[in-house]
């Protein structure tokens, strides 16, 4: 059990005046006991408690390796699991509930508990996670560290007449030897470039095409998330003017970067840059995404999020323009912040790269 | 839209005494509407309506290929999506939820409409589904046919030294051949077949082994599974002693299908068949499953199950005996329930087939 991280959801929990938050998203479970596990359709609960009885809730189908330092209630198939929560609620008042809990749990405990008052909870865990600790932070220096090899070692593959998918198949073994998974990379050539979120096929590359690669790893449960454009075999003139202006939006986006700047005037300033050279209508998409042990968590850098960037959060900076039946280009980075910057988790070069 | 399928939920509907079910499986509500989509975390919902307001309410951001007959809500990403579901509800009065629904769309709601009742109402479409209508029959006895197929096809890959993990991704080949998706196979030899969820590895078959394959693929959104274990390079008696309860408990339990049976007296023949030769606590799961647009759905052969058999149901039988550090066996058909008896989906031979 991460003590430091539970205190921190139990004072957002006194903020939102909870007795009880139910967390049932499985890698919110594992950030506060250190044990993932994928429940299906069973009931997998942590208990975070104002009394401190904090509690897992578990069907004895799963396996724990060693003593995880938390209570443990268990239950097994057929039981009536939602009443083992009940039977440790000793003080039901106000119980959060994490945002995808599945509504049958809910229903039911509603049922046992009519006087208790359910209030979405979710973002007194997903605050916190918001922000990475030394020992996430590691973590995700080295997921990227691996991200930046496997885009040295993928160049050699990228030749005349590969398919997408062949690429993509071979980022899975690369990410494979460096001990890591790879889960599920874009890559996209020529005009399929265009679609943000195209679904690799089996186009081949030909001479004059843009090789875009969107890929990352989970490596130790955190991940990675980069992308780089590439040209193959040359590259047109107005090739290079967008992506010198998508380059130009991530570095300036990175640059301004530190504690106290809104998220929202981060995607403004690399929106200006792109919408200075007239490609405003072409970015469109938000500029990024948190990042963690999921690779979208909760929060994104874009025109709508006033929150503060804090110390410690972890978030992509990706612009884009997509440039419909011709060719797109992405330049993505993962920064962390610092005490009064930001590190950018991502060292392949960004210069205009030529294969 | 499916007008029988709606007209049987609505009946269920009824003896819930539901005004509205809102249906948020996304296979439910391909099965209602035709149109599959996996919606991630955005509102996707098809209200059925006791006063015939039937309406899919989604997000502009999917893509509709053609008019589905139905109407549709539209909302954008921002918006608030739940209000537009409150909008078209008239007469709140008892509410049905789908079982899955992320709780965090259940509190918004009862937020709005705190007057109304809500009910876990999924058996009102899971009911409906257990019985497939005959466009279904046709797609699930085509998908079983596939699988029959591959079955062929996968034995003269059944060498020695192959690993589980080569041997399962010549599956995923085959079946693509097929135009058709494996969902995952089981591919286990020898001892690794004594544990029934065992996970592919990297062991390589030996003269001795037995190979357990568990397989099935989805064509056409429609599933198929089956299992059969071979023998490779010879049998001993004990493992064609077991081999054989194993088929006999199989073929006993499906000779007894016909409507009006209680699926637990089916579970009940088959355990008994293989306790006879006292290997009864070597069995250890359930019977079988049901199936259709999802491998496992709603119901199951177990001794707990006294609901009774119904003309179209189609669900797997699949007696194992599983020796630990040994070997094991299962054997396993998909069977479609007739007027009089059943038709097994399956027609690879249940012979014992030494390779």
């Amino acid at each position: 059990m991460n003590n430091d991280r539970i205190q921190e959801i139990l004072d957002l929990m006194e903020e939102a005046r909870l007795d009880y938050f139910l967390i049932s998203d499985p890698q919110s479970i594992a950030y506060c006991t250190g044990y993932y596990n994928d429940p299906h359709e069973r009931m997998f609960v942590f208990m975070v408690s104002k009394h401190g009885n904090h509690t897992l809730f578990m069907n004895d189908l799963f396996y724990l390796e060693h003593d995880l330092g938390v209570n443990i209630v268990w239950h097994k198939d057929g039981q009536d699991a939602i009443q083992t929560i009940v039977n440790e609620m000793h003080f039901p008042g106000r119980i959060g509930i994490d945002k995808n809990w599945a509504s049958h749990f809910l229903l039911d405990l509603m049922k046992k508990l009519p006087n208790a008052k359910y209030i979405n909870a979710s973002p007194c865990v997903d605050l916190v996670r918001m922000k990475k600790d030394l020992q996430e932070q590691v973590l995700m220096i080295e997921s990227s560290k691996i991200n930046d090899a496997v885009m040295e070692e993928i160049i050699p593959f990228i030749q005349e007449g590969v398919s997408e998918k062949q690429l993509a198949k071979k980022l899975d073994e690369l990410f494979f030897n460096h001990h890591s998974t790879c889960y599920g990379a874009i890559v996209a050539f020529g005009k399929n470039a265009a679609d943000p979120h195209h679904e690799n096929d089996d186009t081949l590359l030909r001479k004059g095409n843009c090789v875009l690669i969107d890929m990352g790893c989970v490596y130790k449960g955190y991940c990675s998330d980069m992308t780089r454009t590439f040209f193959y075999g040359g590259i047109r003139e107005d090739e290079m003017k967008v992506y010198e202006t998508v380059k130009k939006a991530n570095e300036a986006a990175e640059a301004m970067i530190k504690p106290g700047v809104k998220l929202s005037d981060i995607d403004k300033c690399a929106r200006k840059v792109i919408s200075d050279e007239s490609y405003g209508q072409y970015f469109t998409h938000r500029l990024g995404h948190f990042i963690g042990r999921d690779v979208h968590e909760y929060g994104d850098v874009s025109s709508v999020n006033d929150m503060e960037v804090e110390e410690g959060m972890i978030f992509s900076i990706e612009p884009g323009v997509y440039l419909e039946g011709d060719f797109g280009v992405r330049v993505e980075d993962l920064v962390m912040v610092t005490q009064d910057g930001c590190q950018v988790l991502n060292s392949f070069t960004k210069d205009i790269y030529i294969i």
